[in-house]
């Protein structure tokens, strides 16, 4: 059952588009298998990309015998890793979110210190707000908590802003081209008292899940800005609710999720939500095919690639 | 009548705030006009900062017998040179609202593309938004029109977001450290087919007056954004009005402005407004201390101040 040089690895894309866009790979076969059901395949199948925005079942993939390899489109694998059979190793996806998740903390964070959230609801009732002064992103304080890709993608953007940029991430370590070095959580406390603008970019694990809770957020000063990029559960929404009046929030993930219509965190004047756009933008796709490409062939070359998350 | 040496020399400023934060000024004596009315040491006024945010009585200006040189905080001065008496030069704020328009200019940008006021709207009735890809600003094509210190600035900022950058001006001219040419004006008609972003930073002069007509919008792909941080009669409000269905707008300037609250722009879904807070945010203070205090010594030393932008 061992791959020869002669037989191609099969690899399943989740639909014909990606077979197209990704073209031509020495030594693979690329297949369609969008993982609502079980592939036609299935029994051939020693690489698996799973659909991207869609939902699809995972019990498919207890359903290839030859499978070695999940390669996720998102940077998020939080519970897969888990559910995979023995033997199965699983990539998430490196540099491929980078550009348009950073791109969305931006946005975010702008928009909300320019005052776009009251210009629309200003423009719904044809109101031209009298003059006044607005808080600027310049001169700010910005803590950028997570510094993986993401993280150092979001420092990039903030450069040129006449901003101070800290990067917190779970260990202390030297800085790069952007910042000078990478603090460890463990400064948060002496940081968040100083902190105008809090952008959250770590991945969701134990470690995380509520990191954003009462104790960090009692911490920052009035009127600062908490920006979540990563995952809802890595804030808690019940402190979240507690602070609104004197912190502002913007985020583009939230617990529960999707957020549902009757909850309290819509009414929140200082609140403003995005409904988990980071990753699907434009920027997306021609950053993933390039990065499968990248991917498949080192598979081809070498039996693995980079970027294991798991493998069990 | 001539100063001598030993008679300081006296400014007007705004408040007393301006008196407190510029400090003492070697030669100078700072006084506070409001300019609601003439000032009481009208006479002694040889330099006159006017307010910046608040209107003021521009025939004050006309009594001031020893008024050499009106200072504005404001980049734009259409108009003022004309009102003023003869023999007293006008200078504009150079280098203080670059970085709080180009700021703007990129939350106008990004809210845009990422899709905020969209869901600022799904806020306020509780919905989350079914995934979708969104138009990333990385990839696509920005043109820069107008390039001068704010158009400088703006692209100083676009340069992490992974876009092709395209600067126009009045002449072409070699780039800087941000663009690697400056194209002329002429250039445009080639350039528009393909831009995906415009953002107008030129000054409102005979020139650019309707600059933004129907010959530019109608030159533009489909789905383009347009982003105003000039001065609203830059563009041509009918024009906008007909191809609101087929572009976006973002505008921190219109015409009329401010924009009365029965006028059509309001309605359009495709066009974000603010209400002119290009210059007016918190960055604006200690960039306008630094300058004026630069622009003060200068007088002191010389007579005379750079960024004269008219003397009659």
């Amino acid at each position: 059952m061992v791959s020869s040089p002669e037989t191609p690895r099969v690899v399943s894309v989740p639909d014909a588009g990606w077979v197209q866009d990704i073209g031509p790979l020495e030594g693979m076969e690329l297949v369609v298998a969008d993982l609502q059901q079980v592939p036609d395949r299935a029994a051939e199948i020693e690489v698996c990309v799973p659909p991207y925005l869609q939902g699809y079942d995972r019990s498919t993939l207890a359903r290839m015998p030859r499978l070695r390899l999940v390669q996720l489109l998102t940077a998020g694998y939080d519970g897969l890793a888990e559910a995979l059979p023995s033997g199965v190793a699983l990539a998430n996806a490196v540099g491929v979110h980078d550009t348009s998740t950073a791109e969305l903390a931006l946005a975010l964070t702008l928009a909300s210190q320019r005052g776009v959230p009251q210009f629309v609801r200003d423009g719904a009732t044809g109101t031209w707000a009298s003059p006044r002064v607005y808080d600027s992103l310049a001169d700010r304080r910005v803590v950028i908590l997570g510094y993986g890709d993401i993280g150092r993608a979001v420092a990039r953007r903030l450069r040129p802003f006449e901003v101070r940029v800290d990067a917190v991430a779970s260990r202390a370590r030297p800085g790069d081209d952007v910042v000078p070095e990478v603090l460890a959580t463990d400064s948060l406390p002496a940081l968040l008292p100083h902190t105008d603008v809090l952008i959250v970019a770590v991945p969701l694990s134990e470690a995380t899940r509520h990191l954003i809770g009462e104790d960090v957020l009692r911490a920052l000063p009035d009127g600062a800005l908490v920006v979540n990029v990563s995952r809802g559960q890595v804030a808690d929404t019940a402190a979240i609710l507690r602070h609104t009046g004197r912190l502002r929030f913007a985020l583009d993930v939230t617990d529960p999720e999707p957020l549902p219509s009757d909850h309290p965190l819509w009414r929140e004047p200082n609140v403003l939500i995005s409904p988990h756009t980071g990753g699907p933008t434009t920027a997306f796709r021609p950053r993933a095919v390039r990065f499968l490409r990248r991917q498949l062939g080192a598979y081809a070359r070498t039996g693995t690639v980079p970027h294991i998350v798991s493998t069990h």
